[in-house]
């Protein structure tokens, strides 16, 4: 497709989202309620590696949150299977909010999928090695995905650990069925830190670039992930991605994606292009409102939805 | 994509299907438990119309249960409008089975979703006219959409009607809860009749390749439903075609699809072809085992996952 | 104790009671929804049968609602037994409100406790004969326990026949569950005749006490019902009988007790008296506020918890 | 009543329980586990002090678990009234079981009442000063109500600390939700403390006794609690104090009571006595099969059923 095209369209679906002043700036990770308000930046990434932006995309750096569960979720597909991730989490939406205990209560103590928080924390769990080892793991398989070496965010990461008690109440409940292993301080350790990753929306449509290409690098082509650990993420992200909103979002937009509270959305057009937004304004679901503008925008204007060929 | 490569692909896939001997035949629909367990037929129709059929194909008739709530959503969103069809029904996977009630009346009234089973009476409480007309509505839409005239199976049908209580004890939750006007019996009488449609898998596969040609009929490409209708129903068979496996069968297929508790499965390859599977052993959760062993086959061997591209 | 002392108490509490203007009418049973809101009667019956009223007590007659329950498990304990009565019914509060169906769902088909309508329904179901026997046997039974022939209100049973879809809801799931055979309108039928039992504040503090002293009459002595049958009613009203306030209620009064929706609320002082008050301002759980007040107040004043003595 | 009487009855119901070899013990507290199968103690304290043991009462000893709760919650009526004490417990039975958190999820974050671990566990907060200072006034606490200083079983107390991760889960949900404040460590430690207080069946029952007394201790009737907060406390056993086998255990036994893991119940008999029973083997609910099977038939023989006058 056309790049110019691309461009515009995405220049257009950003101008119009910019006027939408809905929602409101997650405040439960206090570091988060800094973020400006108004911030709004969007990345395409072609499979051949040509990178669009629009908006404040080069200044805009924000922490991935919950769409980093993608670099957690990809590596460990890759080192140890489907088995072994497949039996500390499932593969259903949950039909409940980002970071319920009462589903794991009620269904079993897996939790419902890889893309909630309680998933998120039993793979944190499989991680071998010391606490420094661990941290290593998710800084190779991050600069691998998003293609660029990332900082973490020690404000955020300190925010987190400090008002991380909801995350605590899961992780021990996961503890105590069976669940995970280990020292629940350093699972959390590492879940926070892989949530604090800190970077722009072009590295974050990267890693969607990636998944878009079947797990092949965009340009050089280079396999990151084979292709089955890609279909297997992208399904996920489409029946699991959005929490309880992944239905409607799915309908609206046709593009798989995953969302994380500082307002990032990364979406995977199949063939076609990655993609990510990022604007701090969330609906009552934790979803990016001006992000769903864009990526719903961008999929008419496009003819993107998985479901469409041109 | 060479259509011998299909027909070698589809007839590996059933044979291999065909030791599969796990799985029950439903018997709550008592009519349903004199089904063949051994009968398995599967068809693909190409989107320029051929057909390519594999198993005991043309003699096996079988009704299409919830399978037929596709015609049903698709002709309400084309008549009525997504505003009036999501005034009634939701765009969420459950997180449940197909006919449960707890979920209406822990997460509001209003269904999950237009495929499961309160979803379905829920917009069966749409069509207007007298019964007569309202039966006549839905032979008018299956037949467009199957691409023939189908009969109503009248002994399953006395079966439903027969045994239906549970469906009952739902209608009257969406009526107490103001979803539903009208008079119960009358709307059940519909979904009864809906569900009793029978056909075979060529036909079955007809529609599912009008959703994957966007809403154009395979062959000459007249247009039944809009391509915001196709893309809004195969974004639904993503998140809940398959009740509560649809993640897990997502992962494993990448097939959108809609099951019916006869044993069939319709699914939606974009822009390549439109499948029907039908084998009556179910497994826990209402799908059949055989059909998806058939689907997951054909998927992996000619690359049919959504996610990933030739 | 000295019936001029409990005169003095009861005046007092109910001239105190009528200050309070909160709560509202029920409406969902239309025809309830013409009481005078303003109404309030109390009744208390003593072991010798002694008789002690205030507010509006003879002039007003309501309907038994919910409270009428209770006649229904009375007869079926003596004449069926509990191992018959505890097979379709459970002995636990339901932790929901009256007409939940989720529960039914997740903690499996029997209703949780007899006082709730699903478990009233089961109930129900268990009479044998043609309707006319059957509501025959709750006449019988109610004017054995009321002390008095009541009628059954017309208009009102009309009204909870034409707007009774949620108990239709809960009838067909427990017969599609199994845990109710026969005809679902038959069952229903007898249910809306139970809760439309006109009659009084006297009437229903005779049911009262009758359970106050153990099954007996109160004068005579007569044995109405086996200590056993009294016994296990009172213990499901101490931790059923008022839905979801049933725990705060016995902390405040100490006294079990059963409600209905048309404000109506008997409670059992054992060995002391049978108490009841009827008024049909009702709060967000269904309980009639000045009943609430009303008993509150004179538990307080007689000293008549459950857990103390004099 | 004759104290004859009733060691004749005590003595004939220990000895008929001890034919029932059904249940396990409690092994999820590791230390719990070596307690021997075959234990059984019971004693009956009367009103004016005098102690009826049955059983191998003298030499038992267990640590009190769940049935300390009452001590707490006690302590906490008396010091900080109802207002503070309901701000952060309900009054009502949870439905669920004895460490569930799907309800603090679903019914908001407030526990169900006092007697669950959320609500101990929420009730443990709200005592003031350092870790010692809090220790300090579970002692006095219990001191009073036991009759008898009593040790913490430190050895229990280690159990419980490594191996209380759903208390934790518990504890950190709590603290997400507002509802507690402070050092989750230290809150639980106070609540491992209160579980981990070592005693007999004579001690266990005096406190009951003081129940069963309106507040005033056995003997001499000084006031130790008001009597407000003993029938507060009692009604709370009377609906809550079984987890969710307290409506047919209320019904079986008419004794309002509180149990504890270890195999112990508390039993109230107003005006009558305090019981205690204390026999390892739990049912499937977490209660004492032998102390259940001692309670029914002692209230039989004796006509103790709060329902029942003699």
């Amino acid at each position: 497709m056309d790049a110019d095209r691309i461009e515009a369209a995405l220049e257009a679906a950003v101008a119009r989202a910019r006027e939408d002043r809905g929602g409101e700036i997650a405040t439960y990770i206090p570091e988060l309620a800094h973020a400006d308000p108004e911030a709004l930046s969007a990345a395409v990434v072609l499979p051949d590696a040509r990178v669009i932006t629009a908006g404040s995309s080069a200044a805009h750096r924000f922490t991935y949150q919950s769409s980093a569960k993608l670099v957690l979720l990809a590596g460990l597909l890759e080192e140890r299977g489907e088995d072994e991730v497949f039996r500390v989490v499932g593969t259903e939406p949950s039909g409940g909010g980002f970071a319920s205990l009462a589903r794991l209560e009620t269904h079993g103590p897996i939790p419902a999928n890889p893309l909630i928080n309680p998933g998120a924390i039993a793979l944190a769990s499989l991680l071998a090695g010391n606490l420094e080892d661990r941290l290593g793991w998710i800084e190779r398989w991050a600069a691998r995905l998003y293609g660029a070496e990332l900082p973490i965010n020690q404000r955020v990461l300190a925010s987190e650990r400090r008002t991380g008690d909801r995350n605590r109440s899961i992780a021990y409940f996961l503890k105590a069925s069976g669940v995970i292993d280990g020292d629940v301080d350093e699972v959390l350790e590492v879940y926070f830190a892989l949530c604090s990753i800190e970077g722009g929306v072009v590295e974050a449509a990267h890693l969607a670039a990636v998944l878009a290409r079947g797990g092949a690098r965009p340009g050089d082509g280079e396999r990151l992930v084979s292709r089955r650990t890609a279909s297997t993420i992208v399904a996920l992200m489409a029946t699991c991605g959005m929490y309880d909103e992944s239905g409607s979002y799915l309908v609206a937009t046709g593009l798989p994606a995953k969302s994380g509270v500082s307002g990032v959305i990364v979406a995977v057009a199949t063939d076609r292009a990655g993609i990510a937004v990022s604007s701090p304004r969330l609906n009552k679901k934790g979803g990016s409102v001006r992000g769903h503008a864009v990526l719903a925008e961008l999929s008419r204007a496009l003819d993107w939805h998985f479901a469409l060929q041109e």
